[in-house]
């Protein structure tokens, strides 16, 4: 009666990998969360129970561990293109290897005394946001996302939401000066051309999170809307290398608080942070001609 | 440069509607967590902060609390429906609407005596899985999916895991006796003639559920794409309707405590359950021809 | 300048200790989290880096899921008291052991034909309320507290909160019909009686989750902490062996949607389940001579 | 037979308290968690249902807001200490009442130019630890103890673990380099001489923090206890103001990774981060006469 096996993939999530780089007296540290993915013809996996395709998700884990040894973990776009290659080299059956990596900073302890530049072994977890990088393999091409999450902003002023479309179901009144307030995930595609050409991953990170927070910042907002718009835009224009940008900008609602019962007026300084709902919003700004 | 707006959508996540029906003294209690999105041409208010075609999340909210009481929200994908076609309504700049619905069930408390049947007023809530909905509305079209996530199920025999692809990277040892587990997440499509032909959605619910549930009792699962593939294909083969079926299924790995150290046996009886990482599979089951 | 160590323990925490039955073919599951830690006289630990008298968390651990098999986990009071008793025994400087247990409850799978039963060796997560235990063991005395958490119950009538304080930041409109929810947690300590005597913790267990369940369903509520006092009086009468409960209550706010706005009447039909903030009701019901 | 109401206490949890200061142009932003709760004769309401003595946790709620624009929210000491007053002064029936904050610490966001100083309205999100404060008032006294929570923490080298206690279940081998890692929480109680004189919260906090994160890096570590004991005799020493400190410990592990079966090495530069189980670790260190 027609019943096939669709898209399918696997492989092993979440591999906290921690490393640590000791050739010195001056360690250093680099903190992981790794997730990987192989796809392609597992057919019989499937449907007859044969594994004799499928290299285990144990084997990517182990994969994924020995390379932060064999291979080096920094910066994470090119461990993690490496450990896709190698992982799709290794399953015949496999079409495409995708690598998910997030990094967690960590800051240097500083003590005082001789050792103003940080402590050499001694680490504080930055806490803010996560670096990330996706990338996928196939035996003809790769494609590799730069990112981060959990960049959490807010405007105390310099924000509106007014002019919106009205129905029957409408109480919102006309704001022109609320907070305004995300936990940013934003992720950047990199052309070919630059991928070809040599990146340097580490600053070009730190350059598109200067430019997504000045932007945040500097751009008068008639909606969260016009604000990723400003800065995708401005990260396109800086960066000739990224393709794209994407943001997912769940709006974190701060609703001011009614004092008025208590005869204290409240312009705009107490708030109350709401959980749930939230607003949630998504915009993709790309090049016409990537 | 050639900058410009691509993929984009907004609207209101985890709105957490309690729907109490009290027609009578004898309450019931729908709870659930709706999210609703819109998508179109909503570029001006990005471009140009014109947020003139824009409805506002605040009145996604409300619309979705107004239809709770107008439309009533049983059995969810009707709710869905219904609030996805007013959103796409009042939007003339949409092109989309999409809705998610879960629901929480809960059960009547029973205490006895003459009421037997459960209280007309007191509930506990059930815990298990949660049911899904998720509906997409367009001028030309409904697709609706049915789902359900968090399905938490283990097998302690019945499952092996041999044969599989070797490489230099693989430690695991082939496990001919082992305990499967899976929280399980599967979402069913509905093809446009059952949609046509009207559905019994709650039967259906239980159907499926029931479906999963037996199959991965009772299919010998050389591994957990196996167990999938036979959940996916029952359903396929019980239920005409359904066009094709995906399943996310993190492998929740149980671990053998070795304690021969401490000169005790442990043929299969004590394990450690890991967090992370875990094995992760995705499989759909399709129609050849849906 | 006199400075000392004051009060001290340390253990390995979150075990999640899984014992399959498999004695027969129709196994079983009992699915543990287990916390144990020591306190006594540590001090050379501390403050001179002498380790000698400290049994390693990791030998905690390890006793932890030894006893898993050597023991048994059934009931979660005996397997706790075992362990603790071990442990303290294991560690002359030890004054005290102290043992959480979490059970997280298991059903079989039903899949019709002559199983009705319920499957052999295949189980789903039931979800609800989680059981738990916390035995405390000194070289003299034991205590045992039974227990549960995460009972999530609601009435949608029954309910009032009138007549209450009110001062200059009072806005609460009084309330003669609300919903009542809670996430209850409740822990109820054994008579040193009724240790001795020996007990059914299983049935106990059975009994007093009903009677919570009875008296929260039955009682006509002015006030969360009106609904506690009942359900642990009701415990207390009903179960001469237990000294003492105590709950610990959030207040799960159902707030009434205004939907006015819309023209459409709300009499108690549509809320909003608010996360943050929430009330937090706490109480002991005990007996005046226990 | 006997049945009484023992401790009893009730508040409102988890208050999302955000104040904008803006008497200026260059605004600042105070992000705090806010919990209250009031104990004293409250019998009636468990016994009787009579609410007249209760204020309700509604009310609680609003004068965490108010008193965050009457009062203002810094140091979080300081406003802890104004919101008990209040609270207890206006319910007669209370004997405490007890306030915790969370302060969420954000930064100004720097966009080059002529704001070197950082943005007048934007802000971003810190991350790491969060600075708490837990007080306690009653007719008769107050106690105010500092503290933080999340400061996570790593050596890469520096800690050992040897020379422990063994017995049947230990396998743990002895590390003489290992990593250590905690999430570290910390409370410190203030001496009723340190109030009387007043306190600069804010220097005390960073003073505080300094040391404990200074102690961590130089401390050779024997134990996780060691370094504790370390911590909290630093803390004492240095601040005369301080009666006790206390901490919370767990132990995240990070598990040497064996990469030997593919012929690696791995002298201390792969490891795996565990979540559970975990060691922890939990001390005070006291003043002799406090």
């Amino acid at each position: 009666m027609g019943i096939r096996l669709g898209a399918n993939r696997y492989g092993k999530a979440e591999n906290r990998v921690v490393r640590i780089v000791r050739d010195t007296e001056r360690h250093d540290i680099r903190d992981l969360t790794v997730s990987t993915s192989l796809r392609g013809d597992f057919e019989a996996a499937h449907v007859e129970g044969d594994q004799s395709a499928v290299l285990p998700t144990d084997t990517q884990k182990n994969t994924a561990f020995a390379y932060a040894k064999q291979y080096g973990v920094a910066p994470i776009e090119d461990y993690a293109q490496a450990l896709g290659r190698r992982l799709l080299e290794a399953t015949p059956a496999a079409t495409g290897a995708h690598v998910r990596v997030e990094e967690h900073a960590w800051d240097r302890i500083f003590v005082g005394g001789d050792t103003w530049e940080g402590h050499d072994h001694a680490f504080v977890r930055r806490g803010g946001e996560v670096r990330t990088t996706e990338v996928d393999i196939t035996r003809e091409a790769a494609t590799v996302v730069s990112g981060l999450c959990d960049l959490v902003v807010l405007k105390s002023t310099g924000s509106e939401f007014t002019g919106f479309l009205k129905d029957d179901y409408t109480t919102l009144p006309e704001a022109d000066d609320r907070v305004l307030a995300t936990s940013l995930t934003a992720s950047w595609r990199w052309t070919g051309a630059a991928l070809e050409g040599g990146l340097d991953w580490n600053a070009a990170y730190g350059e598109v999170r200067s430019s997504l927070l000045e932007l945040f910042a500097t751009t008068y907002s008639r909606a969260l809307q016009e604000t990723l718009w400003a800065m995708g835009r401005a990260v396109l224009e800086r960066q000739p290398g990224i393709a794209e940008i994407s943001f997912v900008a769940p709006n974190r609602h701060h609703q001011l608080v009614d004092l008025s019962p208590f005869g204290i007026a409240n312009d705009g300084e107490v708030f109350i942070a709401a959980d749930r709902p939230y607003g949630l919003i998504e915009a993709t700004v790309t090049r016409e001609d990537p």
